[in-house]
């Protein structure tokens, strides 16, 4: 086996960008009209790896938990996320230059600045400093001539930056204001201050209709899609839970300042899973088999103090202690965890981050980002939150259709409660249209209130008010309140939901950059090694020219793989069989077939793999049947070579 | 074998609404606030459903024909649209109601207006009416009381009737406004006069940024984000033509008044074709294989004459007689029966009608629609245009970014051309700043503009006049032109596009009409004959009750479909076996497998089909060898019953 060494050169994203945009796997949107910052087009490699994400999220999530999946509409009315928080809330806080009005995201000031002030100063004091943001990139071409001599910092100071830093997710809006004008941090490109931050609403607004009287707004999340349609999804399932709904599609956030290229973008592909469970067991069936997953945390305590320090520990432990809150976000956590080392994510570069209290979105009341290191820092690509009951709750009170699950109790529960009840007779003479409201006012009431109505009637009157000041005079002869024992036999609540939710283009970023290295022997040769189940091509046929006379092997070995499922390109493309190879690396395709004069006598054909590339060699149908195993991943290539001879790169035709 | 009538009973839009609603494979999104005209969300049988012909077309289209998918955005600036036209034109004809202000679509409310007199004009004649149609029913609904009686035509106006609605689509807004006018049309629910009719630009309008300086609108059809990338995916194919690239995607059109289900929406999920070919060879390499496929056409030069009477030819007649207008076009015809076969739509109630000339979109040079027979009539569910070279001619224009093929001439080209040659020195010398303008005014004439030119400079001098009217003087001092003899051995050309585009919704919508049926026995029972290949179930696995017993059998079942790629699903509510059944029929599920106590026992297992309900037994491995052959389509359910015994309802143990 020749060991191949992927560490030879330090990542170098730069080269990464040129071989993503090289091979189009995606591109910035609209590019001949000058593009649109945070709008991306995915070219037929970074669809077909998308699609394979996809498709492996769909199995291990939606197959292998039963999950029921929906396909909901992207165009929204208002009123719907009115109900939810979103119109009031869904906002990122933003500055404006003073003077060129150019608008930046106030936390990503603040960080920016604060990082490039921690560089200078490691580099002030002589050490090595962090590898440059790329952010800092862009403002250095944007005034080369300045170029800033290091400064160093007050110990102190390089404390209450890092400190700052650490918890910078957990600044309100003001406090984000309070910290520019205490640390000077203006606007590094033009060096003006900037305005107090302002909340801007982050979702895309339109309006429905010819008339343009119902204002609607792109979701900027699927999650709402799901719990409108939970009665329905409870019917589907019978009646019971726990059960989860999933959806895979696009949403929007009309960011402020989109940088970072498929990190941070407008429009984007997601994977939501809304798990139902009863608020009172919050256990789950199956997190016996993940007890023992190892995960790498980061707690809110430890963030608070100012530490960024994890702790590995098995989602068992996690759970039983507490850090975790309950099981079922525990399993999801685990089950996040092995499906992204499935698709390539480094488990050395993978944490989850447990949100502070003024991070959290609106609707939760627990959450754990799954963050993926890389050349822009640690990125949340998966959230994993606990929304209780709120989302079910505020649109089944606003919209009056109950969203509850009612459950047959074993044993009914019996409760002793007040019971008003009226003389419907009288009531209606005395107070004739307005007895409902009467009705109303009472049936509102809490069992303290019953109680102290109670005691007024057995005094003589009593009077209650209605919510428009109307006062209404009542007496035993019209209602009595009494204690009674009542049997229930149906409970209803509302679930609480658990909510996984992935952003598969920062998924798909990560991933890419944790699997790019180049050759030891040559820098210029950039190699992409995807795993095969999630590689846009399988395996690359090449044979050796476009001469008609490979053509009927060619068609064979094509239809062959395509009959086992498996992913094949022709490349007969007019240049060297190692160009093809290398352009190949590129575009992560695992594995490589060549059909030569000798495949022609002798029915011969050579296999190479991708990361070492040794090649092997044997008859073409039983080079298929090792490809197809490699593929599927029923053997690696260490074994493969235990079933085919090594090829040393001479073939002799017989 | 049971033979099986399943068209005891006529087909009955109200019972397949029932099922699709009570199963959830689709339902009016935010119903829980009153629903959105136009909007709907896909539960989980329409959402395997849709993936599963989703799978079927990337099968079918891409990996077959070696497409390059795409996945670009949705939200577009509004310069790409102000070039490509849908600014301008992309819009529908609307009238208002002149008293209520109710927004009505032109055209629709003439057919609908219409084919309701002719329909009365029937019933007065004592002929059986067409069935009564669902915009009908509407109407019927809101003014219950007003049942009109049957009012018979004279006989011209039948024929003029019938003749406005064959070329209803060909008619322009004021050609319409017109026949509201000449006919009467006045809006049915109020018997109101309408206004005349509008343009209702039908793009849903947005805008990007937290500025709001820039607009967007959500993009109606895909086919844009294919042009814009036409230069990268030309590169990834090693610069090569013909080639297509395809993309399954959202598309957003914000329809006047939409009814009619899934047949008219806001927002669908299309997938479309863009195929890059020589505009001097629009022949296809692989037409001879499609040659054969009879298709029913129905041409443009029928519809204008005022008929609907389709012909049925091969499609390699077709084009050799010159009706369907090129190779391409024909063979994706071709391509587009057999898919809609596959997925189960009825080549009976399947014709491609070609656009007349008012008709076609903007940028059409041919164009045919497949249109599926319906409840509603017949309807646009895939359309194939020849764009021509409109799209990229034009975004290359506006955006000055060369969107072209060069292709390496075998044989140079010799050309004789005057061309012009300036004395730099001499012109700058004269015209100083303005020589640049002088060289464009002489770079852009043509042949003619040049020989003139130099006839002139023979003579002494020339004057020339820029587009602000400004005068030159030149001399041969300053300019000569000669006749020279040029190679060229590039040529350069913008590609035509022939593009197929599938509105998936309708299909299925259209497919789902065409697979329902009610039992013989028992109108209440629907069925969803779906095929294998796209119903989202393929099989049930239905054990005895939920008893501890038969769960080991369950797993086992489940676990080796799943492993051979066959996907199953439990049922075991607590309901009869025969309920669960007729459950799985409106859900389209083909094979049910029972696993009862004699299965415990003997390790038997009995399958079901479905049309049939007729019944098999065997050993479980046996079984579940026999109904992946069924689902993978490679046996019949006859040759089924060649390879295990029928199985009769009563199973002993032994």
């Amino acid at each position: 086996m020749t060991s191949v060494n992927k560490t030879a050169y330090p990542f170098d994203k730069t080269r990464l960008e040129a071989v993503l945009n090289r091979r189009f796997f995606y591109a910035p949107a609209f590019e001949i009209y000058g593009g649109v910052a945070g709008l991306y087009d995915y070219g037929p490699p970074g669809s077909a790896l998308q699609a394979n994400i996809i498709a492996e999220w769909r199995k291990h999530f939606i197959v292998e938990e039963h999950m029921l999946e929906l396909d909901t509409t992207i165009m929204t009315p208002a009123p719907v996320f009115e109900t939810s928080g979103h119109v009031a809330r869904f906002a990122d806080w933003m500055v404006k230059d003073s003077k060129t009005g150019d608008v930046l995201r106030a936390d990503h000031l603040v960080k920016n600045v604060l990082e490039a002030r921690l560089n200078s100063d490691k580099e002030a004091r002589g050490l090595a400093a962090q590898p440059v943001k790329e952010d800092e990139k862009d403002k250095k071409k944007k005034k080369k001539n300045v170029k800033a001599s290091p400064v160093q910092l007050a110990d102190e100071i390089v404390v209450e930056y890092e400190r700052i830093l650490a918890k910078l997710d957990d600044y309100t809006g003001p406090e984000l204001g309070e910290l520019c004008r205490k640390h000077s941090i203006k606007n590094p490109d033009t060096d003006n201050e900037v305005t107090e931050p302002v909340q801007f609403n982050l979702m895309f607004a339109s309006s429905i209709g010819p008339t343009g009287q119902h204002p609607g707004f792109l979701r900027p999340e699927t999650a709402q899609g799901h719990f409108l349609n939970f009665s329905r999804l409870l019917e589907y399932n019978n009646g019971r839970v726990p059960f989860a709904s999933a959806q895979i599609g696009r949403s929007f956030r009309n960011e402020i300042s989109p940088r970072a290229g498929l990190l941070r973008v407008r429009e984007f592909t997601m994977a939501e899973i809304e798990h139902y469970v009863d608020p009172e067991d919050k256990s789950h069936a199956h997190f016996g088999e993940v007890r023992h997953v190892v995960l790498s945390l980061l707690d809110r305590h430890t963030q608070s103090a100012g530490s960024t320090q994890i702790t590995k520990t098995s989602i068992g432990e996690a759970v039983d202690k507490g850090t975790v809150a309950n099981q079922t976000l525990g399993y999801f956590l685990a089950r996040i965890y092995t499906f992204l080392l499935k698709i390539g994510i480094n488990p050395d570069r993978l944490r989850f981050r447990q949100h502070m209290a003024n991070e959290m979105a609106h609707y939760a009341t627990d959450c754990w980002d799954a963050e993926i290191q890389n050349s822009y820092g640690w990125t949340e690509c998966v959230g994993c939150a606990d929304r209780a009951a709120y989302d079910l709750s505020v649109h089944s009170a606003k919209t009056g259709h109950p969203l509850v699950v009612r459950q047959a109790l074993k044993e009914p529960i019996v409760i002793e409660k007040e019971v008003p009840e009226f003389n419907k007779k009288n009531l209606g003479k005395k107070f004739l249209k307005d007895s409902a409201i009467v009705q109303q006012i009472v049936g509102d009431m809490d069992e303290t209130q019953l109680l102290s109505l109670k005691e007024q009637l057995s005094k003589g009157s009593a009077t209650i008010t209605s919510s428009d000041q109307r006062s209404f005079e009542l007496t035993s002869e019209l209602l009595t309140i009494e204690r009674k024992t009542l049997k229930q036999s149906i409970r209803e609540f509302v679930p609480n939901v658990i909510e996984p939710s992935f952003g598969l283009g920062r998924i798909l970023y990560t991933m890419l950059e944790h699997n790019f290295w180049c050759r030891e022997q040559d820098i210029e040769r950039g190699v992409l090694s995807l795993p095969p189940l999630v590689a846009p091509t399988k395996v690359l046929i090449v044979p050796l020219s476009a001469r008609e006379e490979f053509d009927p092997l060619v068609a064979e070995v094509s239809m062959k793989l395509r009959k086992a499922g498996v992913f094949s390109r022709v490349d007969d493309s007019n240049t060297s069989i190692g160009k093809r190879y290398a352009r190949n690396d590129e575009l992560g395709t695992p594995f490589g077939v060549t059909l030569d004069f000798a495949s022609v006598a002798n029915r011969t054909m050579t296999l190479r793999e991708r990361d070492t590339t040794t090649q092997l060699i044997g008859d073409i149908d039983e080079v298929i049947k090792v490809v197809i195993d490699l593929v599927e991943g029923t053997i690696t290539w260490p074994e493969a070579c235990q079933r085919l001879p090594a090829y040393d790169g001479v073939q002799a035709i017989e």
